[in-house]
């Protein structure tokens, strides 16, 4: 620390007051932690030498950051034969959490992973939301959140973060759901429900579902770190977020990505929202649906499971029904002519397609790569490549779970320093 | 500059490595210099106050500004009472510029900023760029380029970049236009034929034109420093470009910003591209004047000036002409349209309407403005207003000549130092 202290002979621009000795301790603190997130375990030395810090700051910062429960140091003995072992200093996962809780028109789903990116606790949950209403929701939503928190308490760790993802227009500044008309929501002021109703101690924060599914797959999909990423979610509606350059798009008041609503559909068929001709409106689960079964078929029943749905369509069609075929075969084309409006406007290197997309993207990839090819305007889809989503139906709440945790890798002092009572690692069976 | 040496005892990860030491002179020279771009003409000791600077290095910084022919000192009085005259440092104009060079359809234009954004030599000719094909076309850019730097020259001013705008695909990074149907461009290695003609001791770049005018409207238009900005450009095609968080949004391969294919026009109108349906087949100039008025009507004659042409559709409407009233109309719906997509997907806080849509906008924006409530999901247009850009047809030259200078705001270095027989401006009559 004594590195931190004001000088005034600093290099231009350096000069600090003492408010900013606090700033620059806590940015090195978070340059550390990032720096074994990204790099792996190693030793201080080594930490010193790759990020310009020198020693004796090194080894304060980790003091400090073992001290919050948020790394550990172990002997462990080098490979090849040269040198003695060194103590190797690694993230702890153990003790600080990120809670990510979603809900959807007919469930609502809670993931908690740990620092180190590992599942602590999972769980979904069946839930009409159109019929419970706001309130009753926003119970319900309260109570997984308060029962995954207990689960992992029982572990040891700590939340450092509650995001909740919601299918909608949200002005995330406000904790304001503008409008999701899937779930029946105008202008309902989430945030400030779901706070009244926890009592957790940390940041809680409301989200776009797709924007946090698209942060998800940047930070731990299949085609994690690509900077330029477009996401794309098939529910009962459609969701997209977009990475640019490494961030998340968020517009003005961060109701960028609505997809749904380009008028690319059936000008006749109307919306949830009560538009017509809406894109979802044609590549939402109610239209692959709708043409692929009778409205009697078992698949439309909302009470069953919808990875049993999905798997009961995707059987009909390897079995070569051929109206499930043609149903898949027509919203392959859908999805493609929206995709290609957004290949067209982001230039992105992937395209991630998640949802009930991923689940059926097999039956989907021919003819949506067919109508990319048609519209999209720069040769060989502007170097643009679609994959499937590999994070299943855990993108929004996996999203959510990361964005609580990135604020502790930003400023690990929001973490508290272990009092002598608290818990540490060591002390914990995990 | 004693204070960019290095020292072992500096805070942690400011320890410099001599390479480090030119990097933060340069920096800091680009911070000197933008301060009195965006705060105006100051003292040196109220640039060390507000830089955070020490003012022996405001002094040295300055005292390199100013033989780079960048900066100025001027002795003038202090208003009100108080105090002594203070020597005063402005920005100077004189020496350095950028040049844009714009080629559209059937013109081609060029304009000179010097460093304060002051216009030194603009012009612009009728040219059928899609007769004359690529070889003499960029012949014509370059002896436009050749005779405008020439111009400039005699009022003492030297080129810091060129920057070419292109209507159509461009990958910047390589040079190339990929695909530019309005002018009939395939894969066309426009950069190194540029530079083959242009002798000018400078980079050279190209990039699309709507995204170098989205880059003017953010650096000098009537909405400049709005962070979410959508501009959008009638011209016989139709661009986008979008400003993202203060930064133009460029893509992967800085493709992004194609707005005028997306599948929003009539199913069966053919266009430019090859394709059916695109939304610039209902918004593009064509689209206005083919359903404004008769084939043989002189509003069609593109050897007629481009603004005379519109100054007439505008005396039309003016006067009440129903068929050309009718057509507005159209058009302003069908640009509503998209419009909607790109406040859906980009949630910005500001659409400049540009090219014809700015000249014509007043036709335009009562339709436009209840298709855009129709269509976009977020209340109240999600906070986004309409404007008409108040840079004309030189959005796109500006933009580029901005872009040149940008490059010196960054690194002034750039520009080299005046010896003792080159000019500096209190040598030159400006």
């Amino acid at each position: 620390m004594t590195d931190d202290v004001d000088r005034d002979d600093r290099p231009p621009g350096r000069r600090q007051t003492p408010a900013d000795q606090a700033t620059v301790r806590r940015s090195n603190l978070g340059l550390v932690l990032r720096h074994l997130r990204d790099h792996g375990p190693r030793s201080r030395a080594r930490i010193a030498q790759e990020t310009g810090l020198n020693k004796a700051t090194v080894s304060s910062l980790v003091a400090e950051l073992t001290d919050r429960g948020l790394v550990s140091a172990g002997e462990l003995h080098r490979g090849g034969t040269a040198g003695r072992p060194g103590l190797i200093v690694h993230l702890d996962g153990a003790t600080v959490c990120g809670v990510g809780v979603e809900l959807n028109v007919d469930y609502a789903a809670v993931l908690v992973l740990d620092l180190t990116g590992t599942v602590l606790h999972e769980e979904r949950e069946p839930l009409d939301v159109p019929v419970l209403g706001f309130e009753r929701t926003l119970d319900e939503v309260a109570r997984l959140v308060a029962v995954a928190i207990e689960a992992v308490g029982a572990q040891g760790a700590s939340p450092a973060g509650v995001t909740l993802a919601v299918p909608g227009l949200v002005n995330s500044g406000a904790g304001i759901v503008s409008v999701a008309p899937n779930i029946g929501w105008h202008d309902e002021p989430v945030l400030a429900g779901l706070k009244q109703r926890l009592d957790v101690g940390c940041p809680v924060r409301v989200e776009n579902d797709a924007n946090l599914s698209a942060l998800a797959e940047w930070a731990m999909g299949s085609e994690a770190r690509t900077p330029d990423l477009v996401y794309l979610t098939g529910e009962v509606g459609v969701g997209g977020g977009v990475i640019v350059a490494g961030r998340l798009l968020r517009g003005a008041d961060g109701l960028s990505g609505e997809v749904g609503h380009i008028a690319l559909g059936d000008p006749e068929q109307v919306c949830g929202c009560g538009r017509r001709g809406c894109w979802e409106t044609v590549v939402g689960l109610a239209a692959l649906l709708r043409a692929a079964a009778d409205p009697d078929d078992p698949v439309h029943d909302p009470e069953r499971d919808l990875e049993a749905r999905l798997a009961e369509v995707a059987r009909r069609a390897e079995a070569g029904d051929e109206r499930t075929l043609a149903a898949l075969s027509a919203v392959g084309t859908a999805l493609g002519s929206g995709a290609a409006v957004l290949i067209n406007l982001f230039n992105p290197r992937v395209v991630v397609l998640g949802g009930y997309f991923a689940v059926l993207g097999r039956f989907l990839l021919e003819p949506l790569t067919a109508e990319l090819n048609a519209r999209v305007f720069g040769p060989g889809l502007a170097g643009a490549r679609v994959v499937l989503s590999t994070l299943g139906f855990t993108a929004a709440v996996r999203g959510g779970a990361h964005l609580a945790l990135e604020a502790v890798f930003d400023d690990p002092t929001l973490v508290p320093l272990a009092t002598p009572d608290s818990p540490t690692r060591t002390e914990i069976p995990s």
